[in-house]
C-alpha cells in the first residue's frame, strides 16, 4: 500500500478563491485546508474553464476545453466518445472513484445510435464521466427535478434518520423551520436559520463519511484518485447548526464593487447584472445574512476535512496520498453587483487550487504560492504525470502543473481561457441570442483580462493596476492595441485542431514524408525525383505484360 | 417508383472547376456534363472545405467544417460518433449508397473503446461514413499499401479479365507498356501511353457499370441517394487508349501563372511550390504531357456519363433523379508554379458544382449560373431538404442551396471557408512545424481571400480585380485594413460552438429560462422575485417538521 501514490480530488462547489484564511479572508478561519496549503503548493492565479458548473466540470473531467467537449451549458449530455477522466487514467492501472458531484449528463442518444447498453460497463463508463460511482449526488435535487434527475442515495439516508417524504434532500437539509412551518432553501430570505437537519446529517459530514468508507473498503492494492465533490458551498445557502450563526454581519467583508461600475456599463454585462441573483445580492440586507452562512457553510467542510485528514493519518496514507483540493467556479456574492456566479470577473471564474504532494521532488516549493496562470484543464495532465503516464497530447487542451510543482518552472502558459454559453439566461430570447450565440469567451494573461462576446463592446480589465477589476477599459481610446492584441491571442486560441482526437502525435510523425514510402509518388517525373533510390516503383518481378 | 425523388451525386475526384466546357474551357468538350448544367444550375464558385481528398470528403459526408470533424488530413480517421450522411438520411427513409472512392478512414480504437464490433451493422455504418458499400473503391492501390487499404473488387475484376498478379489496379490500369516493360503511372513521363488495359476494363467505366447494376437492382420504393465516386481524373495520370492520345500539346490551354510570383513569395506558398509536384509541372514537358492525359480522363468520364444518363432515360428515372456532379477538389496542373492540390489557389481549392433538379421549382433557374459563394458543407442539408427534412442545423454547418435553385435567394452566406493540415507534407519537419501546427486557413469573400497560417505572413488576392490570383497583396501597407477585416471574420468564425453535438436548437429552446419553472430559484430572495407565482416552492402538503 505505501508504494501506491494516490491522489484525493477534493472538489468544493461554488467555492470563492479567496474565502479560505490562507488566501487572505480575515474573518473565516480554515485550519485544515492552510495545513494543506502549508504541505503543498497554492496557485492563486487558477481559473476555471467555464464559470459554471456543468461546463466546468466536464473540462476537468476531460481536460478540455468547453468548446472542445461541446457540453457547454447545464443539461447539455457530453457527447459518446469523448474521452474522460477514467479513458485517461484506466490504462495506467487507476481507479476513478467518485464520491459526490459530477454534474455528468449522460449522451443516452448517443449511446443508443452506437448501440451501447446504459447499464453495461461502457454504458457506465460514458454516464459517469470514468469515475467509479462509488457515490454519486449532484446535489441539487429540487421537487421537479427528481423524476429527471433520480433519487440520490442521501435521501435514503435521511428517511433512515427519521426525515419523512419524498424529497429530505429538500425538506430536511435544504430547508428551514420558521413560524409559518418549512421554508425552502431556494429562498434566500431565511439562511440565517438552521437546516431542518442535526449537523452530522447534512451533505458535507455525510459525504465525507462516504469517502472513509471508500478508504476503509479499498484494496490496497489498486492506486486510486478518490472524487471527493462537495457540493456545497453551493446555494441552496443552508447551513446546519451551528456553521448557520457561526458568523455575523460583522465578520462579512465588503463587497468588491463601486458605484462607477453601475455607470456606462457594458450592455452585456448590464444583463448579467440585472438578474434576479444581482438584484437579491444588491441589498445589503442579502449580504449581511447570505455571506454568513456561506462562511459558515465552508468553515463546515474545513471541519470535516480536518476529521477525513485525521482518519487517513490513521491509516499511513497522509505520506502517500497527494491532495488537491479546487472549486468548479466562485460567486459573487454582490461582488461587481452580481450574485451568483457565470460572469467572468474573478469572484466567479478564479478558484481556489491547492496541491500537496508528499513526495519528496516536490521539497522545493513545500508551502509556497505559485502565482503562475493556471486552469482547471491543467489538472487532469497533471494526474497522467503523477500516475507516470504521458498526457495524449491530441486529447488533453492543458497543460502538466508538476514543472510548477518540483520548481523547475515558474510558468506553463502565457494566457487562460474561459468560456460561458448564455443562451439558458432568461435574458437571452429578450435580447434576441439565437440558440447558438450566447458566447462569451475570457483570455486572461498576467497583465490584461479581456472578455469577447460577439455582438457586444468587449471589456477590458487591467490586472496590474485595477486587480480589483473596477474599471472596464473596453471602449477606452487608449487601449485599442492591448484589445486587438487579446483578440488576437483568442483567436490564435480558437484556430487550433482540438478535434482531431483519432490521430496522435506520434501518428502524425508516422504520416508526415509518408508517401515516397509508401509508393505513392505524387507528381514525379521519373526516378530522379526520389529521395530515396530504394523507394522506386518496379513491376513485380515476372509480371507479363 | 415515379414518386420517388432520388439523388445521383456524382463526385469526380481532383477535377478542377474549369476542366468542362460549360465552364469555359476552350479545348475539351464535356457535352453530357453540360447537358446536365443546361438541366440546372451551374454554380461558378463552389469551394471544397480543404483541397485535399480525405478531409474534404469527411466535410462532404459529415457536413461539417474540417476542424469541426477533425479528420484533417488523410490517414486520419473520422472519430467514431461523428455524425454522417446516414445519420442525417437514414431517418429520413432514405438509402445513401456507395459506388466507388469515400477515403473514409474508420476509427478501430473508438469502435473497440466503445464495443462497437466493426463487423456489426453500426460498425460498418461508421466504416464507411454511413454509406451502403455496394462497392467501395478508394482508387489509390500502390502496392505497399495494399495490406493496408485492402484489396478492392476491381482487382478480382481484372483478375477475370486476364490481368495477373497481386495488384493489377497498379499494373494493368494503372501502368503502360514500354520497351523496356510495364511502367507504373505514378512516374509521369509516360503518361501520354495507354493503360495496359482495355478503355471499357479501365476504373470509369468499371465504376458506371456498377451504378446501372445498382440502378438495375433497385427494390424501386426506397428513395436512395446514388454517391457515384469515380476516381479519375485524379492521379496516376494513365488513361486508356483512345483517351490516352485524344488531346495533345495545342489542346493545352496556358498555365495561369507569372514570374512575378516567383519573387518575394510567400515563404509557405514557396515550400508548397518547392514540392516534387511543383518541380514537375514547371517543365513545360511536364504540361504537355500530363495535362492532355488529365483531359481525355475527363472525356472518358463525361462519355460514361452520357452512357448512365442514357441508361437513366431509358428506364424512366431522369425526370424523377436530381443529379449532383461536383469534386472533392482542383489541380494545379503547372499554375502558380505548382502541382497537385492542397494550398488555395482557385485551381486547387474551387471545384466545378452542377445540381439539376428536374422539380418544377426549379425551373426559374434551369440552365443557368450561380456566382454565389458556397461550399461542399452546403451539399448534406440541400439534400436533407431534398427528401423533406429540417437539417440539424446544431451539426450542419452548411447551408441549404435549395433557395439559390428556386430562385428565392441569389446569396446563402457571406463567405467560405477552407482549411488544410500540411503537417504530413515532407518540408513540414524540415521547417519546424509540429504535429498538430500545420494550420492553414483560407477565408474567401466574393471580394477577397486571405490565406492565414500561424507563424507566417498571410496571403491576400483580390478576386475582383485579380481573379486569377496573381499578386499577393499579404504584405502590403495598403491593404492592412483588408486583411484586419479578413482575419476578425476567420476569427468570428472560429469561435462558434460546433462541438455542442448533443443538444438540439429547439433543447436550446426548451432549458432557456427553465430554472424558475424547475424550482430552481437561484439568488431569489423571496416569493416577489417570482416571474410566475405559480412557480413559488412550497413544502409538501402534510409533510411534518
Amino acid at each position: 500500500m505505501q508504494n501506491r501514490r494516490n491522489i484525493l480530488f477534493i472538489m468544493c462547489d461554488q467555492l470563492r478563491h479567496d474565502y479560505l484564511s490562507c488566501a487572505g479572508h480575515k474573518t473565516l478561519q480554515t485550519p485544515h485546508i492552510d495545513t494543506l496549503a502549508a504541505r503543498g503548493v497554492r496557485f492563486s492565479n487558477a481559473y476555471v474553464q467555464s464559470p459554471i458548473c456543468g461546463p466546468s466540470r466536464m473540462s476537468t473531467y476531460t481536460g478540455r476545453y468547453m468548446s472542445s467537449h461541446g457540453a457547454t451549458a447545464n443539461f447539455v449530455p457530453l457527447r459518446i466518445g469523448e474521452r474522460n477522466i477514467g479513458d485517461h487514467l484506466g490504462p495506467l492501472g487507476v481507479r476513478p472513484v467518485l464520491v459526490g458531484k459530477t454534474h455528468m449528463i449522460a449522451d443516452r442518444d448517443g449511446m443508443a445510435r452506437l448501440g451501447i447498453d446504459p447499464q453495461s460497463p461502457i454504458g457506465v463508463h460514458h454516464r459517469e464521466a470514468g469515475f467509479e460511482p462509488y457515490e454519486r449526488d449532484d446535489g441539487i435535487y429540487p421537487d421537479k427535478m427528481l423524476g429527471m434527475m433520480g433519487q440520490p442515495r442521501y435521501n435514503d439516508y435521511l428517511r433512515d434518520k427519521g426525515h419523512e417524504g419524498d424529497n429530505p434532500w429538500h425538506w430536511a437539509a435544504n430547508a428551514v423551520e420558521t413560524d409559518k412551518g418549512l421554508r425552502s432553501g431556494f429562498y434566500n430570505d431565511i439562511t440565517d436559520r438552521p437546516a431542518a437537519v442535526a449537523e452530522e446529517d447534512s451533505e458535507t459530514p455525510y459525504m465525507t463519511r462516504r469517502a472513509m468508507e471508500f478508504l476503509d473498503q479499498d484494496d490496497g492494492e489498486t492506486p486510486w484518485l478518490l472524487h471527493l465533490s462537495y457540493i456545497k458551498p453551493h446555494w441552496p445557502y443552508v447551513a446546519p447548526a451551528p456553521y448557520n450563526d457561526m458568523y455575523g454581519a460583522d465578520d462579512v467583508q465588503a463587497p468588491i464593487r463601486s458605484e462607477a461600475e453601475l455607470k456606462d456599463t457594458n450592455p452585456l454585462m448590464r444583463h448579467f447584472m440585472e438578474r434576479v441573483a444581482g438584484r437579491t445580492f444588491r441589498r445589503d440586507e442579502a449580504i449581511r445574512k447570505v455571506v454568513p452562512t456561506y462562511m459558515g457553510l465552508i468553515k463546515q467542510i474545513d471541519d470535516q476535512l480536518g476529521q477525513l485528514f485525521a482518519f487517513m493519518q490513521e491509516r499511513g496514507l497522509l505520506e502517500t496520498t497527494t491532495i488537491v483540493l479546487t472549486a468548479d467556479h466562485g460567486d459573487y456574492l454582490g461582488d461587481h453587483w452580481m450574485g451568483d456566479k457565470d460572469y467572468f470577473h474573478d469572484p466567479s471564474v478564479k478558484v481556489p487550487l491547492i496541491i500537496a504532494d508528499p513526495s519528496a521532488q516536490m521539497d522545493a516549493t513545500r508551502g509556497t504560492t505559485c502565482d503562475a496562470l493556471v486552469q482547471s484543464i491543467d489538472l487532469l495532465p497533471t494526474f497522467v504525470e503523477h500516475f507516470g503516464g504521458t498526457p495524449a497530447a491530441h486529447l488533453l487542451d492543458g497543460t502538466s502543473l508538476r514543472p510548477l510543482l518540483t520548481g523547475e518552472a515558474t510558468r506553463v502558459q502565457d494566457f487562460v481561457v474561459s468560456e460561458y454559453d448564455y443562451h439558458q439566461q432568461t435574458f437571452a430570447p429578450e435580447i434576441g441570442t439565437g440558440p447558438r450565440d450566447g458566447r462569451i469567451y475570457m483570455i486572461a494573461t498576467t497583465d490584461w483580462k479581456l472578455i469577447h462576446a460577439p455582438g457586444f463592446d468587449p471589456v477590458l480589465f487591467d490586472r496590474r493596476d485595477d486587480p480589483q477589476e473596477l474599471h472596464d477599459l473596453g471602449r477606452s481610446p487608449d487601449h485599442a492595441g492591448i484589445r486587438a492584441d487579446m483578440l488576437a491571442r483568442l483567436a490564435d486560441w480558437a484556430l487550433q485542431y482540438r478535434q482531431r482526437e483519432t490521430y496522435t502525435d506520434d501518428m502524425a510523425a508516422r504520416f508526415t514524408a509518408f508517401e515516397e514510402k509508401a509508393g505513392v509518388l505524387i507528381g514525379y517525373w521519373d526516378e530522379n525525383d526520389l529521395i530515396d533510390p530504394g523507394n522506386a516503383v518496379n513491376p513485380p518481378q515476372g509480371q507479363e505484360t
